[in-house]
């Protein structure tokens, strides 16, 4: 009987880091030897660069570092382990034209390589601006095995994977960098079951690990049989190794059952992926730890919760800024989460700014009534005094709005919107509310008052989000049908909601877009987050109907 | 002798708007009808939905209001001009592919539809996202010319253009939507004439007019004999009709010498196009006008200056927001352009709100030096107050930060970053003083001492830009080859440039992505923008060198 070991890299590649990822890819591979004395090690896509490398695949320097990266992988490997078949992605120029490749090594010489066919450009993807497409399969023989070589959409497609069996492959061996969304766990296993019937053959899925601006990579790397039963699944949201033994009799390559990572309940999924854009964005871009606005509502207890579970209480410090409408429940709320929490705490009050502002406009605003303006000047003067903060301390201001909020501009431009990176920017209200009472379950995070009363922004006297926005139940299930939907107003009107709410709702995500074009980046967990997902214009004459 | 009069229709849709666009199209057949006796009548590429449409063409709603278009412009236009051949650019779903149309409508009757087979997917643009590649050519007969119908990027591929004269076209009649950039119209005027030299066959370009977003279109419609003499050539950044007569002898038809507005300088045509934008964008999105900060400095000077050539003087407010740094001469100059311009002026100290905030922050603070903190809290104190006047008065805050400045994050997030749309985005600071001088040479606008004294922030006792970073001549010299050329430090250094500087210019700009992704849009006028020109990741471990 033949076997054959192959370990998945699992890792978090830095994007532009080319050097540290190829260092980084030579200890795994010395590990995978050591520890699991690996016939085959195979990493995720574009691995070198990091995914997506975006333009700095267009500058000149690129090919010389990537050069310089492969023929250093080569050189050091084959000292310590000349046996192994090593599976790398990197981009590449070849005759003129650039591919996303995977490159196979062994015994110090690179041996193949495999351009990508199936080129992803919808959604959050860009492929077609950066590559061409491969037309040709790689299979690879080692240690008795022949591998068929192939990276990410093209298992989605299906095409290359046939193409790759045809071509004889007995294992499909794939690269991925494939983003979180909700869900998608299960959505992969389902299509991944269906590739590996359709060939009859062993299908290995290796992911990426970690955030990268408003992406996050899941893990969760598999092994499936020819079946398409799971045969391992590595964790989801930790970077590592993970062995796989493969058996052969008559020439039928089976995977033996590993360890098997449950899948996540999607509530504690969501919040991981949360926890890790969060901490990936703070500790890749250098920043000390983060500060933030707390107000005694949901979205920044939520918040601060997710960042004391990414960094750790003492890299958190949270400022309570209170005026006149901010209820006392609030101030008790937010100092009692605090103390809960360990996290630096500061209260300052915001009324000094606030009039002094409004004695400086008195003259210009003479004759003009009370507005939203009054309004904004709150939020704003919040978020000078975090940014000042920031400046000073090397914190990230930490920013709060949830996507329903950020979807009809319920958020102020410059003031609570400030900062670097939104935890909870595509996550709906309802979701903000489902994800608080989760974290809870897990230990006490959040005062359960915050979660109970009515939501109100506290910008005037006796607010409630519910005084200019139809309840959240509504307002999402609006804004999910015409965002991730697409549908028109008209359509959702017949689904079932109310004409007046549905045009109003609609109105607004279409006239905000010049907010969210300012927003900071946050994670995206939905198939249509605010961000490289949804391309609208911000000048539009669109009107909402059929 | 036969002949045909063929009217390029240069307009300005509103993106999104198909009811408007639509109605601007009937009306202009039948203008071109009443004053030219048209044959044809070619409109722009996409013209329908205006462009870019992006993400709008995934909306369900998207399908029905297009057919709803081509079945008004049939009937209507039918009635008034039933012999007129129309040309129109729009985008369609056809058997479940979405391609970049042109239509030609005669009678009544919609009698072919050419999609377009060179899509363009890098720089500003995304097409691939969205459309399949057309592959057969469409050649119409009327008014005895056969006219092969081409859309932009097919022009500039070529192979579309052969292929259509092999399939017998007498003319190439081309839609198109080109983006303004420096230098563009010698370029085009060059690559047509090519064109039309290689199949020696006359080329119509019809191009689009106006701002969209960070897009400027500069018209400048041509029609080129099939020697690739310039015939015809409609205004520049002018909305309207060009009529050309063709006439054929022995079937050879040949575009009879017109208009042919002057190719302009490059300092004239780069002022239009930030005019254009920024005029587009302010009335396009229904503001009453735009308010600004005058500071006394160059920046803020020529936005003062485009601002009102844009909109006029009544519907421009500029705030002049002095400290403790500004210069006497400033408070001076920007009166003195205030009042030579006519617009409305407030001057607004504002040591109170900065005092009311270092006393809030002074315990947090106690025992940290100052540092750039405190110079953006100046900054953002001012964006506040901007924010307040354009919340409460419906004005636009124009922002006027230079490229070389948002290159090297020499600007403050909050603070004079705020605001709806820059005009001076895509301008490197050299080009402001061009433009400045300029603009001087057609009406007093500028004082000259704006121009001629050192640049400096006022935000630190005595503080120059110099200070900081290199000469802007150097600091421009550097940024160009980096952001346009993509060339590596070491490669900027062998062509003669300092290296600490460069390092230093390299570094800055790769680290302040952040501030750019949460900057307002502003007008593209080089072939790298920092918009969708210019796609990089915010967490980057890219390091400057070879």
């Amino acid at each position: 009987m033949q076997d054959l070991t192959l370990v998945m890299a699992q890792l978090d590649p830095l994007v532009g880091d080319i050097a540290g990822n190829t260092a980084a890819a030579i200890e795994a591979v010395r590990e995978a030897k050591l520890e699991h004395d690996a016939d085959v090690v195979v990493f995720s896509e574009l691995y070198l660069t990091g995914y997506p490398p975006e333009d700095l695949l267009l500058r000149e320097a690129m090919e010389p570092r990537l050069a310089e990266a492969l023929t250093e992988m080569a050189q050091k490997i084959a000292k310590f382990a000349p046996q192994t078949l090593v599976v790398m992605g990197y981009p590449g120029l070849r005759d003129g034209q650039r591919y996303n490749l995977a490159g196979v090594l062994l015994g110090g010489e690179w041996r193949g390589e495999y351009a990508k066919q199936a080129l992803p450009n919808y959604q959050v993807f860009d492929e077609d601006r950066y590559f061409e497409p491969g037309t040709q399969p790689l299979v690879i023989e080692h240690a008795g095995a022949r591998l068929g070589i192939l990276i990410c959409e093209d298992l989605w497609d299906g095409a290359p994977v046939r193409q790759s069996a045809q071509a004889g492959a007995d294992i499909l061996v794939t690269l991925n960098a494939s983003p979180f969304h909700l869900d998608k766990p299960a959505e992969r296993e389902r299509l991944f079951a269906t590739r590996a019937r359709e060939v009859s053959r062993p299908v290995v899925y290796v992911n990426a690990i970690g955030g990268q601006d408003e992406l996050v990579f899941d893990g969760g790397s598999l092994v499936l049989d020819a079946q398409g039963e799971v045969a391992v699944r590595a964790p989801f949201w930790l970077a590592g190794l993970m062995p796989v033994r493969f058996v052969a009799a008559d020439g039928d390559w089976r995977p033996e059952p590993g360890e098997r990572e449950a899948l996540p309940e999607s509530e504690e999924n969501l919040y991981c992926a949360l926890v890790t854009g969060l901490r990936d964005y703070v500790n890749k871009s250098g920043f000390k730890g983060v500060v933030m606005g707390l107000s005694g509502g949901i979205d920044s207890a939520l918040s601060l919760a997710i960042a004391v579970d990414a960094l750790g209480a003492d890299r958190v410090h949270a400022v309570m800024m209170p005026y006149h409408y901010t209820a006392e429940i609030s101030r008790a709320d937010a100092a009692e989460q605090a103390q809960l929490l360990g996290v630096g705490y500061e209260v300052m009050p915001i009324a000094p700014m606030v009039e002094a502002f409004a004695a400086t406009l008195a003259d210009s605003f003479s004759g003009l009534g009370a507005d939203t303006t009054e309004e904004n000047l709150q939020s704003r003067v919040r978020g000078v005094l975090l940014m000042a903060i920031s400046n000073k301390k090397g914190l990230m201001v930490q920013t709060t709005g949830n996507k329903s909020e950020m979807a009809v501009g319920y958020a102020t431009l410059y003031g609570d919107m400030v900062g670097g990176y939104n935890a909870l920017k595509d996550v709906y209200k309802t979701w903000v509310y489902r994800l608080a009472r989760w974290r809870n379950t897990q230990s006490a995070a959040i005062p359960e008052r915050v979660i109970t009363r009515p939501p109100s922004a506290e910008l005037a006297p006796d607010q409630q989000d519910s005084d200019s926005l139809p309840g959240y139940d509504v307002l999402d299930a609006i804004l999910e049908r015409y965002i991730e939907g697409d549908m028109s107003a008209e359509a959702i009107i017949a689904a079932g909601y109310d004409r007046d709410d549905v045009y109003k709702v609609v109105k607004l995500v279409d006239r905000n877009e010049y907010k969210r074009r300012q927003a900071p980046v946050g994670v995206r967990v939905t198939l249509r987050g605010f961000g490289r997902d949804r391309r609208y214009p911000i000048v539009n004459g669109w009107q909402p109907g059929n």
